[in-house]
């Protein structure tokens, strides 16, 4: 194993500079942009544009802990590592949901932190994590920030205060180990920074979830994330090895090797605990080579159903590209307002994303291999045109979201999963709960955006005319739609975890046994109930 | 779905009569055998020849349970389901490890249960769990009582009594979803009963580990089984897509989903939990399709390394064959004795097996990938004589154990896992620290059995002259090779479990945490501890 401590400031070619995100939208500042004119005209159309004055800096509450608290915090981390200005605050109140942003933009930033801490390493969690057990501060672990189910909106009544854990200086490559195949990153690294320091070494995690330019690793950890090449990478629950994590209790390193049967896998206890069990403070995760080539095509079907049972037949056989993903008519008509790119007019239909990467001679086999089975199923080729524009925009829709908060329409993503044979189910309730809760005029798009062999995830995307309260409007589709997800048998969230707004569906779905167990280890491993108060456990 | 509840009676086509073991050996007593000719000049010439009297059946100790507590037993599930006579008690006593069997021939049944329970279904289980509770009697679940590492030999001190919960009854096949390519199958099934009963929808699991024939599907999700085709199907916890545990607490139903991010993942922390957590009544796993084809050949390679690195190779291009195995040196040369199948007297090196699986078109383009990268590699074909004798006496090795204990030959297996960066180190160091403990005359075999991208397993079988007190002198060489697995970093176990054999290296390998965690999710799941009593928990 290779022992290269590097650090992003070291690694050259990010291929963007990481700015903090705008306190009340998604990504960088300087990308905030008015709905494009080629959207506007179909906005206009389906709802109205109702344009919402501009964006003010909304005030802070005051800091509500003991100065003296800090002051020992500062003496263990670094008075310069203690920050308690209203900027940096901002920054750290709430994720980044339809209703956080909802929030921020009517100036309510009640959940802000009293001060932002970052720790400088493991060594300095563990120191943070021992004072705020002492003097019962809530600690809220934070990577990228992109939550979108209330991560990051942590219980503060009953605390001496409450701290954001900015894990923003713990962006090292700790190790790689070229013949294992794996490398060990801190989890303050956000998407782009880990890929950059893994390029150095020729080699790709290859997890790209929608929010990649900004979530860190410790967040894709800590929330059980799905990348859009999930199919041929894996989720990344599947790519982690290893974990070191810092608990009140103590600390925890897992993983002596790529599998065991020595007892009950903790590694899979410890993802998914969103901040509430612990502090991740370094993952150990499987890499592959940089692809040689990548490649995205687009595909059409005659159905949704044609489509999926593809899908299926692919992930059955043991075919499965890269990347791979299905739009329903509905979401498939959206992007024919770009007719060009989805193969003429008249296209209609379904639009289907297939991507290869790697070797170029892996590729052209998978490629040919898939392409046999999806013409044999009545399948058209489209060429690369939609997999490219899916490919260049990929990470886009969050910036797009905004400009439509901007002119009064209400937009937002859930998701859920579930195996094959219920997937029709699924998909009609989870749609009609939506439309039913939200009314005439609200549009629902869906895509599958990860299969397995068993099953698939549904992701959905709402647009409607923005109520009186939206807040309140919301709140009800998300209700009806949770309530229908669970009445299907199906899954709260296949890859947003649960935060503090699935909870009431996270204990339908594991029962109270599961809760139960859950409980038992919060209170072995956080006894006092500091980490991440109200988020996860039911 | 389709409820399709069938059992064992109505399938027709076992491939062979399911009878109870042998209290003393390996599997079917029809099938006991003195040493074949071919092997005993090979024994006689490298231990001797010191041949034991005939077994004895021992006695057993009377039962020591107030007799008015099984009396309420019988009241729950039936009289006829409680038994205490010695012939069913004396084969529900501890496991097949050497230690097991050395102590069964040498008269020592003090572990029998003082009685046997079997419920015929989820609702019986649960209602002996609350007897159990009641009067505070310990419970070991029972299936195949395949176990080699103590997971049968429960504590009873302190405890009204001990009963063994044999699974015998509950061996349907509960429900099959051929669009999800699911099956849901009940606990007791042994591994070829459930495989005759999938074959009926022409479905496998294709789960195949060396105990196969007596192992049980509860038993397979208790300890994290992985079976001989796990390159190609996956491990036993990787094929559990949903699972149904009783505990004291009340039920657990897991799996709503393919994966999800709906919290930590509760599934991975009852597989691996070997009875001591609940009652696993139900597992739905993932079914492939009967393959059409299947094919094994023999590959040459001058050193273990290199073959190892050739399997590293496949494991990191994505082309890993159904089944890959490579025996070291040593291990190749007892084979040796049988020249006629690895290629000539001549041959040496290391014998590699390499196994296809699935439709036609796919085995071929799959062996014509694989063997493109073997013989780039320098490997050396040597056709199916090889890959047929390995298919052939796969599931024997443990009767061959049993003839070897008759001539006063001590026999017995251990295995481990790592990264494949310290595969070289940890084997070197195993296997040295067998022979040291063992001394001279003391043979060590070692084979890779299992491969992932990131590492492999390394499975170590151990013939040395039994000394005069071969509890005591297996332990001594246990205990070196335990501390030296975890000296190197590795696993105490890849795929036999923890049992009560293992816990101080599991303690070891997760830590003092991670042992408080388990402590934690027991004490919730089972308060007053009556499930399995002493077994995995430090």
């Amino acid at each position: 194993m290779t022992d290269s401590t590097t650090s992003p400031a070291a690694a050259p070619g990010l291929p963007f500079e990481q700015t903090e995100m705008h306190p009340q939208r998604w990504g960088s500042p300087d990308r905030a942009a008015a709905l494009p004119e080629s959207a506007r005209g179909l906005v206009e159309m389906a709802f109205g544009v109702d344009e919402r004055p501009a964006l003010e800096s909304p005030a802070l509450p005051a800091p509500a802990i003991e100065p003296s608290l800090l002051d020992a915090l500062r003496d263990l981390v670094g008075a310069e590592h203690v920050i308690t200005d209203d900027e940096t605050r901002r920054l750290r109140t709430r994720g980044k949901s339809t209703p956080d942003l909802i929030r921020a933009r009517t100036g309510d930033l009640s959940d802000a932190p009293d001060a932002v801490v970052r720790p400088g390493g493991h060594a300095d969690v563990v120191a943070v994590l021992a004072w705020a057990v002492e003097h019962h501060v809530a600690v809220v672990p934070f990577g990228g920030g992109t939550s979108v189910t209330g991560g990051l909106a942590a219980r503060r009544d009953g605390y001496a205060g409450l701290v954001s854990l900015d894990l923003v200086r713990m962006k090292s490559l700790l190790a790689v180990d070229p013949v294992s195949m794996t490398a060990t990153l801190e989890p303050g690294l956000r998407g782009p920074e880990a890929e950059a320091l893994l390029a150095e070494h020729g080699l790709t995690l290859g997890h790209y979830p929608q929010s990649f330019e900004y979530a860190s690793i410790g967040g894709f950890a800590a929330t059980r994330s799905s990348g859009q090449s999930s199919a041929g990478y894996g989720r990344f629950d599947a790519l982690v090895v290893g974990l070191t994590v810092a608990t009140p209790t103590g600390d925890l390193t897992l993983g002596s090797a790529p599998a065991n049967a020595a007892g009950p896998d903790l590694r899979q206890l410890l993802l998914g605990s969103e901040g509430a069990f612990g502090v991740i403070t370094a993952v150990t995760v499987r890499v592959r080579k940089l692809p040689a080539v990548k490649l995205y095509e687009g595909w059409r079907w005659a159905s949704f159903a044609e489509g999926a049972a593809a899908m299926r037949t692919l992930a059955q056989t043991g075919l499965l590209p890269t990347v791979i993903r299905l739009s329903d008519e509905s979401e498939t008509a959206i992007n024919l307002a770009r007719p060009e790119e989805i193969g003429g007019e008249a296209a209609g239909g379904c639009l289907m994303i297939t991507g290869y990467e790697g070797e170029q001679a892996a590729v052209d086999a998978k490629r040919a291999a898939v392409t046999a089975v999806l013409e044999g199923l009545g399948g058209t080729a489209l060429g690369e045109g939609p997999g490219e524009a899916w490919a260049h925009g990929r990470f886009n829709a969050p910036y797009l979201r905004d400009s439509m908060l901007d002119v009064g329409v209400l937009v937002e993503t859930l998701e859920t999963a579930t195996f094959w044979s219920n997937m029709d189910t699924l998909y009609t309730s989870v749609k009609s709960a939506l439309e039913t809760s939200l009314g005439a005029g609200t549009i629902v798009l869906c895509h599958i955006s990860h299969v397995y062999e068993t099953g698939c995830s549904l992701y959905f995307t709402v647009a409607t005319k923005e109520a009186e309260e939206p807040l309140a409007q919301w709140q009800a589709a998300k209700v009806a739609a949770s309530d229908a997800m669970i009445a299907a048998g199906a899954t709260i969230t296949h890859h947003h975890a649960v935060g503090t707004d699935h909870k009431p569906w996270l204990a339908q779905e594991i029962g109270p046994v599961g809760v139960q167990v859950l409980r038992a280890v919060k209170a072995e491993l956080d006894p006092t109930g500091i980490l991440n108060p109200g988020v996860l456990i039911p």
